[in-house]
């Protein structure tokens, strides 16, 4: 996997893995950008979110699809797409959709709209018996304060309901998302989920290198991280590995 | 066009559209990655502007201007491109240039040197003739203050002088753009431009996602934006038709 | 070269060149975005650095040194690939793994691990002598302050022991780069080292369009510049000719 076999380098589970994932974002990526991302760097991408609501405007979504399912990669529709079809009532729809697609994932939040949590815990329940679900904690709407034990029991609940992770948003404004305005962590609110969800549950929206750098400095090599960009695939894999400057001496 | 069939969803005009417009600069893509862009997003795209000179030094030009034209989209070369030739006293070869490049749409702008209006006005007139005209309002140059209602009138006359849409110049440093130096709308010269040319002619630089929302829930689904990266095509089409987040609720 | 003869752009050496080089950072291209990016601007490219460790990740990564190298690109692994293996005490290997992979540049820097200069000194002789050596200047450490004395001392030492060019290290924190922590330019700093090495002899990272503006307006168009986006190759070749806004009146 190395074109040179360097000592010292952390492990990382082979794929499928339950941890050390890499989720993606795609935001409207052609088939030829598609297959390009997946030449250079598939392997170290375990999950692809096809952004907001981009999947329903794609051109030749079904072939996407199948290029990165058959590359190894679990794809899905984002959040925003799910609640798109929730905040009109069609929940029915949405599962005609995804199912359509040929889709084995399925992500749930509430971030945009407002949503009992019971009825979130309702379709998290749902979607599990036929999906692998993540389900996403943390609000996009500025105001809407979570606290601390909110955020816990939520991620939580949402577990026990059937999700397979949950993903700490990373929305960075005011008390609503995992960092504070300027893009650095809020530190109380991560070490409070941490201490009380299993970090192999959870996975962190991070979609700046010096939150990335963050994690992976404090939570190892293996950390699930999400929301990466499209051409920073590899990069990301460096920063795991100790081969950027950031973490080159995290494992010597 | 849509992969599942949602109800409340802005209608948007066919091409090609005289509103509702995006303008997406290419700052030099390759011809693969034309396509590419034209592959996955060019139903979504009106006009091209071949960023500030980038035309002038761009291998397989006419090639790239075919891929777009077949895509049913304008292509142009930006306005720092006609101020190149204009600077230099060489209108007739400005002229030359994009006639042999097969070009149908041409920009004038003054942003980077000193005109006089009437002689801007005057090009513009000539080029109305034989081509489709963008005229630029706004200065690149920090210092040269425009006040509203020079805006205004400026728009005004190059419209009256044959423009099919003024451009409003993004520039965000002072007063010379219609945004603040933090990129946040310069509301008062907005709602100026607004109040006194129709919404139709207007075509707003709008880089910047922020931006772009709040165009977009201010003046509608389908005003026209330009400026747009090249990997955002897709993104502010979901922008537009209310499936991101900043816009989910705004037409339901 | 230019799709069409305008009379005033500043003159640049034909490639192979010694000054007015561009080197882009490569963080992980697929094969097919290496040859597009060749095919757009491989003519204004001059080399090409796979950046820190993102060479010991990449597949297909002889065929990618080809393509490069086929272009008349000189490509060669970043600093921090260096000091993967010299921290590891494995110097050796560096040279068996650049010299597998057919590379004949290398870079040799200290920016991120502690390395006594007469040690960088040796290694930098050493490879020299089967490689076109490029050193860099300049700590990535946030606190390893570095006096412009010894900025200037080290670049002649450097340059003295056979390296090709020196690169100034544009880390943009505290005082350990050439850039202030906003992105402005260490104008001491930058001066003191222009008025102690030869310019043709010193490489620019300048990864911001204001960097490279302020290098071309101050330095001329054949400034060497360094850690340019693999996208933004054809903006820059624009700003250097004075075909944008920033400088289009530059060399009028």
């Amino acid at each position: 996997m190395m074109n040179f076999d360097l000592p010292k380098i952390p492990a990382r589970p082979e794929k499928s893995r339950e941890y050390g994932l890499t989720m993606v974002m795609d935001k409207g990526l052609s088939l030829q950008e598609t297959a390009n991302m997946i030449d250079a760097g598939g392997e170290y991408i375990d999950l692809v979110k096809l952004g907001f609501g981009t999947s329903l405007i794609t051109k030749n979504l079904k072939e996407k699809v199948k290029l990165y399912q058959q590359a190894g990669i679990k794809v899905y529709v984002g959040g925003t797409c799910f609640e798109a079809f929730i905040v009109r009532g069609m929940f029915d729809d949405y599962l005609r959709y995804v199912s359509g697609l040929g889709l084995d994932t399925a992500e749930v939040s509430d971030g945009t709209m407002e949503m009992k949590h019971d009825d979130k815990l309702g379709y998290i329940e749902a979607l599990s018996k036929d999906f692998t679900v993540l389900s996403e904690v943390g609000s996009k709407i500025e105001g809407r304060e979570i606290t601390n034990a909110q955020w816990v029991g939520m991620m939580d609940s949402e577990l026990k309901a059937g999700a397979w992770k949950v993903i700490a948003e990373a929305r960075e404004s005011g008390n609503i998302g995992i960092y504070q305005k300027n893009g650095s962590v809020n530190l109380e609110l991560v070490e409070d989920i941490k201490n009380a969800i299993k970090l192999e549950s959870i996975l962190w929206e991070a979609p700046q290198k010096s939150q990335q750098t963050w994690f992976i400095k404090n939570f190892g090599a293996n950390v699930n991280l999400g929301n990466i960009a499209t051409g920073e695939v590899i990069s990301l894999e460096t920063l795991r590995l100790g081969l950027r400057g950031d973490t080159l001496l995290q494992f010597i």
